[in-house]
């Protein structure tokens, strides 16, 4: 075993920066590459989500690398969904009926930044800002790139490189564009994209409105959420279709117009965001994608690792717990196989991708459920219910939320499954008015979980597996 | 309407030349610039599979054009499967149970000719060989070329571009390349490649195995097909993993290897091909893959059609017949809103993708069907109550494989979603006893119809459409 092999890893973001610093608790010469400057120098305008969703399968992995405790101080829990109608009425919905489960709200740069001083804590573990990779050499095992700065060029040479560059990621463009190997790849646009906006701490400092709730203002054509920040800020983003529909990001570029549809929509959102024509018209309206791909890795030489391999829309709060999550699953496989690259990472990508395949998949469902579904009273009934069934039985019973979100000890793939066949049992029993909220609940839990059984075994039946 | 304009095709293949024939007849100025030599003067070594299915979608294009006559004569009928087990019995299994539904084996090059022929017989279309496309500029609708022999670049410019260029369509790349407009896109190869071989006649010119049916050696792993020929001879073709499993494209390169693992697994087709080893070391071992994107156009000016927007694997039969009914759709469009491109375009997409997606994705299914489904016992029972109910209730049921391959009045979307739900419905049936192939027959339709309705409602329900 020969950790004193020299590791590159392109970009320095949430997942390169946890990455290094696991691979250098284990001893490995880890450079991190990163084009943007140190994120605690100066003051970033990357134009990415100031805040992000994090929950269990990211707590394991800090929990891995011993930093549960610093992370616990930025983050602010959010119990649930607090859903507001077009008429300002609110409806608390909680994302669990266990009270220890619950996700929290995060500065994508506070946790950053504690990672890279973690990190850097390690000799092993050296950091270089402003140097843009161009391009990798995926069979010489060596990337290209440029000093921000100076506009110089270079080649840096190393045992692996590992890719964490992000949605963008450069390493798999020189992939696809290699055509060294048959390379499966997709990026799937929404039609829909997003944009920030905020609303600001009131004149004492304090929250404008709930704190602990992740608020969604669903409009089945478009939505406006909101994740509160520890200075008493929400950070607020507009999900809506750049071009269909009456109101699109390519129609809305008037005060008037903007102050139309958010009168009409989002009323009680506009009173607390006096701020909101100015955000409106200075931010841009970003796409929302998603990007698979395969094979992640090329031999034992480099591999794609985090958003870099797998981008997914943000509706599940999952991406960065997944990117995470990545780590811890790719740590269990150096553990196994330390020395053999090419097996490492070829058993690393086999168990999975499979998972960040189906947390892609939930995310788009979440999109529907988010912008619409909530506001439908089968899908409340649903909800409704599940929180009774997991606060009563809380060994028993687990919602597709909580199996995705809570239950980090199951992959995303068997979460999906089991928790789409649950969702399906209980919305045609209450249609169907074989189930009722009013019903006993421990009728109604072995109801669920027969019909859930049933829809498992006839899948697997008819897709003759 | 003006119909004086001028469009440029580019690609003289299946699609593009049916499309040319059949734009030509509604008059416009059409010109074709495709790559290859003309096949009608060439022996041409494309690589490609020299023979086709062709069934009722494709007749639905050759009827519009007038030509269903002409094309009969190139057709050999193919009346069902036959099946091939490892010691060299044989099964026959139909299509369908109605006997006018078969479908037909066709050479590739003498239908490309028949339509090349033809739309050369109207004065304004003129088709220019050995011309490669080299880009497209879809914002000022210009195409660069390159004359094969002379190497001269030069532009052509039109009112509108049709690319049917195929699977690496130059137009499509253009658009993924240029990053002017939100752009999906996927390529998904599967583990498998392909590689053709040959029965050739006999002595006397005769067909060494049953003519009128596609015979298929279905080993779960690994499957060998052929489709006959007019001239006495069957193109084979094996599906084999390129690097997993004990005998894979990697590792089949000697005459040994090749013999021994035809020997184990297609002994009976070994006694067919003599000329085997031969055709195994020269023929190259080709990938397979799916592609998908959106959006097809470019506003009003250019437009992705046939493989170049939906490459699909072979396995369902349907790739020609595919982009033969996207110009069937495509006419009905252009029909409504002829002289506003942008709009025939867009209705166009909007209502043909849904299909194209679906006869992708039931493609992929049809694989694993072909090579292992067909020998399970489950599967052969669901198949021989379907041909009974076929031949009984010919105006009451329709097979998957028969909703996809014979109703061309419904789409491909809506033939996946019946489709798999009668399939679900017998497989469940008959695993949990519910059915059973010596029922009477109009009792195990009604519990087919009733089970598959069910099925759809219950999808319908949880879909929270």
């Amino acid at each position: 075993m020969n950790n004193q092999q020299n590791i590159l890893i392109i970009g320095a973001g949430l997942c390169g920066s946890l990455l290094a610093l696991r691979l250098g608790q284990r001893g490995y010469n880890i450079s991190v590459y990163e084009k943007r400057p140190d994120l605690r120098k100066v003051n970033s305008d990357s134009g990415r989500s100031i805040n992000l969703a994090f929950s269990n399968r990211g707590h394991k992995a800090m929990k891995l690398v011993g930093i549960e405790d610093k992370v616990k101080i930025l983050c602010i829990p959010m119990n649930g969904r607090m859903l507001h109608d077009t008429e300002g009425n609110t409806i608390f919905a909680p994302y669990s009926g266990r009270e220890h489960e619950y996700i929290n709200s995060i500065s994508r740069d506070q946790l950053n930044a504690l990672l890279l001083n973690e990190a850097e804590k390690h000799k092993n573990v050296n950091i270089y800002f402003n140097r843009k990779c161009k391009s990798v050499d995926f069979e010489k095992t060596t990337a290209l790139f440029q000093d921000y700065e100076t506009k110089h060029e270079f080649v840096e040479d190393a045992d692996v490189i590992i890719a964490t560059d992000g949605a963008g990621s450069v390493m798999r463009k020189s992939y696809y564009l290699g055509k060294k190997f048959l390379f499966s790849f997709s990026q799937d646009y929404l039609t829909h994209g997003y944009k920030e906006l905020c609303i600001l701490p009131d004149s004492n400092g304090n929250y404008k409105t709930y704190k602990n709730a992740l608020h969604i203002w669903g409009r089945d054509a478009f939505m406006l959420i909101a994740l509160p920040n520890l200075d008493g800020s929400f950070t607020v983003t507009l999900f809506l279709s750049f071009d269909d529909g009456e109101y699109n990001f390519t129609n809305l570029t008037t005060k008037e117009r903007i102050l139309e549809f958010f009168n009409t929509y989002f009323k009680d959102a506009l009173e607390l965001m006096p701020n909101l024509v100015d955000d409106f018209l200075k931010n841009p309206a970003s796409p929302l994608g998603t990007v698979k791909c395969s094979p992640w890795h090329y031999k034992g030489n480099t591999l794609l690792m985090g958003d870099a391999a797998h981008a997914i829309v943000p509706f599940y709060g999952q991406g960065m717990n997944a990117s995470f999550e990545d780590v811890v699953e790719f740590d269990k496989v150096l553990e196994v196989y330390n020395g053999d690259w090419e097996t490492v990472f070829k058993t690393y990508e086999a168990s999975r991708k499979k998972d960040t395949d189906a947390i892609a998949d939930l995310a788009i469902d979440n999109f529907h459920e988010m912008k619409g579904h909530v506001n439908q009273v089968v899908f409340r009934e649903k909800r409704s219910l599940e929180m009774a069934l997991e606060k009563h039985f809380p060994n028993e019973y687990a919602s597709k939320y909580s199996l995705v979100t809570f239950n980090d000890n199951i992959g995303y793939r068997e979460a999906m499954i089991r928790g789409r066949a649950q969702d399906k049992a209980i919305l045609n029993m209450l249609t169907n008015n074989q189930l009722d909220v009013k019903d006993d609940l421990k009728i109604s839990l072995d109801k669920i979980k027969k019909a859930t059984e049933t829809i498992l075994e006839n899948d697997r039946i008819s897709g003759l597996k």
